[in-house]
């Protein structure tokens, strides 16, 4: 009766959701897929957009792909969602974060989180300089 | 008798408050202060300490100082708070964020956002390659 | 020492509490209460108006029953609350909703938050038309 | 320097901007476009994802389109998002949504803000019968 | 078309709503009501539910009322509620809070957001000793 | 490859680390360093930095302890950090807190949320008497 959705492996998927499954492992050049994709899967079409989109957004652009990455990780821990963080922690330790990189991470995320707490209560006014 | 709190601007602050401004504006090589300092400095201790965490966290590192901003943006954008957006955003672009960067960033906020939740709402399980 | 509290069973509770256990079953029309209304039993007051605020904003009125729990769940879905999307995605399931519902459901939670998030960070200003 | 973009007018977008205001007034029979897309204007991938993103959200499906536009306030709402409850308000009215059911909207958005508070406070279990 | 309120004013009200302002007034003994009651009284049910809540949770308990204000100062602080900081951080300056506790107040509100992301980032399990 | 971290213990310690650990000991009266300041350890300056904070903020002021670990117990409770709401719990409990106390703390962190939520949705202007 709950909630909660189980994975679908490759091997129950139709072939619309083995399409995606194979995009993904083509576009990561790895040959499994991630449980959240596994579990969007219960609605191909947005399986198929969420992955749509993560491929446009976290794609080569102005920003280099590790620092995507640092981004995702960044707001993923302010957010507080675990899986985020360790699959995209992950994906960011493949492309080269280092230890001392993610500590200073999480020191900002921290940080921002306490002064954009302080902040907003304070209802500080904009300074024209910022504007 | 409300909770907000006016700017106390250089002239009209304590000694104890000028030398946290002065270190601000010399460790920055700008000739003022924004509000949220000045909004602080009703509370010289605590102005020293959010301003001494600011120095150490954002200071020299293993993350190059354009992709700590970019950081403190991304999670003050995910966050909503506006100030922090544009004082931090204006330091970014200080330091070379582009049009197309801070575009690709947004991105990145917003669809973190929303992987965040459907992660966290559906109770995905972390797989044993991201442990 | 610590902050949580364990459930209090029908048998070990008092009087007070036990009413409102039984007016639960008898609204619901089942034998058992959930855990958060045991948690709640240690503070009996609490247990009274928290359940009389549930039995209020979620009894009859001008939205359907289903669209209520609908909307039940995708706040808790938003607020990443596991318990509460599992009570109230059962009480919505009792009450109608489809898989594909709960699919629309959950993409409509995530897209808002990451439209959420993007309005909110660019500070947009609300159109004429939608004031 | 700051965070802020301007809303581009159709008169002065991009042939590809104007593809994707056209369809959006195409879409909602309307012959005018809301300021968040013409803020994101300024970044053509992302108007465009996002107008998609919307498209295959909230339209038709297993939900009712006066449900979904519920819902997305209803999320809106709970994250405080002005712009959003105002444009999603807009649209739920346009299509139904009485004062009443706008005000029993509110009151479940705000009750499980409270109960979600409190169940993730107090790290209820959740119950084999919500499994 | 717009989904924000106007507050309803004494002489306007109904019978219902007047008894509810009348109880805000002799309970506070004041002789106005806050704009928060004034929008909620475009449905009086949730009006009287709401005060209903205030009045139980707000009233003499365990906690002295001082206390209990500042407990909501916090909260609205940390969620950034302007309207709510304002109110309960007038009445809780009534109640004898001094300049020096709301700045003690406002750090304990930045640092706990500090420290509960590193911790829920960094999912730290729970000592024996807090059990 | 994750992002979790985990704690380090005292005889593995660097003696940076110990002398943090060694005066949150003797601050504390304890003989037991909890796992937020041990996982923290992997990062000497991060923990160094916000032991510091901590013992400032929570140091003695105008706020009672007492008073300022509710405050911190409600912001955790608040914000879902099930580490920080037994931490800090425990240390409440320790400094005096009853049960009856912890129980008001809760009504006001879950009914806070709520009308935070409703006054931030509906968007109410703060009255004059506020400011």
């Amino acid at each position: 009766m709950g909630a909660r959705r189980e994975p679908i492996e490759y091997s129950a998927a139709s072939a619309e959701v083995r399409a995606v499954y194979d995009d993904i492992m083509a576009t990561r050049n790895v040959k499994w897929v991630g449980n959240f994709w596994k579990v969007l899967a219960h609605d191909p079409p947005t399986l198929q957009r969420i992955w749509s989109n993560i491929k446009q957004v976290m794609g080569p652009g102005s920003l280099d792909p590790l620092t995507k990455e640092l981004l995702y990780v960044a707001v993923s821990a302010s957010n507080g969602c675990h899986y985020c963080i360790a699959s995209h922690g992950t994906a960011a330790r493949k492309k080269g974060m280092t230890e001392a990189q993610y500590s200073e991470l999480l020191s900002i995320v921290g940080l921002a989180n306490e002064t954009n707490k302080l902040v907003t209560a304070l209802g500080v006014d904009i300074d024209p300089q910022f504007l």
